[in-house]
């Protein structure tokens, strides 16, 4: 049977790329060797990493001034290396508490400067994203989450302000267009819609560096990895390559303002079904809906379980909603075909028909 | 044309876990999904890390005291994470300085407290492992690198000592018998006898930690790591399937003892065409040579381009030294087959012959 993956990350990926991933783990391109085990300093892998970065800068169309950096240690690593790099000990920096990631983040910045939490939603278990908040002009920098992967909430526009704009991406990159100009540093681990897990997309403008007091290690020193191309040490040249084709992929289907077309009809579709079953609720404030992962909840709680394996049972894996929300998430990224959302909505349909 | 891969890491792999790992890649185990799509909290990838977490213990031999963690950054990351969580700011480390990444890890840890190198041999540009030494029972602990790989020494034993012994081993463990329970704490990148690239293992003895004053950023703590069971982000899946498969392998084809035995007759027959062809020399004292990388020159200067074209006309991939030492380096882990020794020892005549 067909499985349809919902997973929130690692996550479903385009069917090409895995064939064409799995074909260079035994030989890359006729080389005669393995993808995953030439140098990370071979031509052929500098090729592979310099494709991955034009794509990254395409897609985003940015600044010859924001390097595009491929690290390790995912979103949470970024967590403290941001603060590490840009926030001195007497600076503060202001953040959008839109969830716990957002939460881990803000632990992390307090380690190394003042955090001022500008607005939050927290009071509704995140349930929305908050709208009126000042950023005081003094800031050192101002943070986001512009996906909220837990709980299901998105923002639909990105803040204008005058400080430098820091963004967590990872649960939307790459699923709409996005002013990449507009961001100081952008960052994302890949395993939803850019790749697989094990690397993490920085992107981060020259003139936010070198202005902290603090010794920095030499690995947590963005500079050092932009002097280094991204190989400072040997990064995860695998889920480098699937980035890359993953990117390429993207930009075959018609970049983001495709995916961001069909990201749109494959949400509205599944949320039409969320709001007019009896059986289901959505989590969140419509207006601050997510296209990538959509949380719902049943109206009957004791059928919880039941729903879970009924979409099991017809290839609908991974929609457990998170233990701090409850109920279903469905995870629609990228590469999720209509095809999932229409067996994801029969099940509904049906075990609506038959508990409802 | 087969190819030998001597590359230095990410490096040659056996070919059943290419194999496997390529299969893995499209559907894991008739899963339906693949392996790099789905939640690192999925049953089907508890079980691989925990599968590899046991292999581990066995092949080190391990106290129930000391943790697996498998972790992202590489050897670079821990260069800081060491002194960040057992270093306090006025107490002073041992450092045993035997390569580049020795002067790494020593750099790093002096932005956290004192670091004392007892011993160096930068003199001779590392060509040897310095012996004579005493290790201050007050250090915190001693710091060692069991392999080098860029210059191509080795450890032969380990060292005896009364306080914490550190070891960075990335470039040989797993290519012989360790007694992993005289380690208070080993680190080694994953990619070259362990997997590739994308993880780093660690393994940390329980009452070394929670010692420091210091804050310690959550990602850069052992003590998150080791509660969350190396999941307190997502970690690269892909390359700790690779791992496990690569244990599995060392298993099946004996263990380390195995290992060692297949290792030696490599490193040995290599060793004695470089010592009587008249044409090289090897690079590294005779009693601390290294059995993983292979360092040598070739004494007629003038042809180090024209032997290196040769040796990949014959398929042998990657055997240019490091910058830092010149020459040619052959690194035969775990993987590479004699029959890539002995294509190699071909082209040492033939080029002899031509060149002698």
């Amino acid at each position: 049977m067909k499985k349809y993956n919902f997973y929130s990350g690692p996550a479903i990926l385009p069917k090409e790329v895995l064939e064409q991933a799995s074909k260079s783990v035994v030989e890359l391109d006729n080389i005669g060797m393995s993808l995953i085990e030439i140098s990370h300093r071979s031509k052929e892998f500098v090729n592979i990493l310099e494709e991955a970065k034009q794509h990254v800068r395409e897609l985003l169309q940015l600044d010859s001034d924001q390097h595009v950096l491929f690290m390790q240690g995912g979103a949470s690593l970024q967590f403290c290396m941001i603060p590490y790099n840009i926030l001195n000990e007497h600076e503060t920096a202001s953040y959008l508490e839109t969830g716990v990631w957002a939460k881990k983040a803000i632990k992390e910045a307090r380690l190394f400067g003042n955090v001022e939490v500008i607005a939050s939603s927290a009071d509704t278990n995140f349930n929305y994203i908050p709208k009126k908040y000042l950023v005081p002009p003094t800031s050192k920098y101002f943070h986001i989450t512009t996906n909220n992967t837990i709980y299901g909430s998105q923002m639909q526009s990105m803040p204008e302000v005058t400080i430098p704009l820091v963004a967590d991406m990872s649960s939307d990159i790459f699923s709409r267009p996005v002013e990449g100009k507009k961001f100081d540093l952008i960052y994302a681990g890949a395993q939803k819609n850019m790749g697989t897990a094990g690397v993490t997309l920085v992107v981060v403008r020259d003139n936010l560096l070198g202005k902290v007091k603090r010794q920095i290690p030499t690995i947590l020193d963005y500079r050092t990895h932009i002097k280094e191309n991204s190989l400072l040490n040997t990064p995860c040249t695998f889920a480098i390559y699937v980035s890359m084709l993953t990117l390429r992929w993207i930009k075959k289907m018609g970049g983001l303002v495709a995916m961001e077309k069909i990201n749109e009809e494959k949400a509205i579709k599944l949320y039409n079904e969320i709001d007019s079953n009896p059986l289901f609720t959505g989590v969140i404030a419509k207006q601050d809906r997510s296209r990538m992962n959509l949380t719902f909840t049943i109206n009957k709680p004791e059928l919880e379980e039941s729903f879970n394996n009924a979409a099991k049972e017809a290839g609908c894996i991974g929609i457990k909603g998170h233990r701090l929300v409850g109920g279903f998430r469905a995870s629609i990224y990228n590469a999720m075909p209509m095809e999932g959302i229409d067996v994801l909505i029969g099940v509904m349909r049906e075990f609506a028909a038959k508990n409802g």
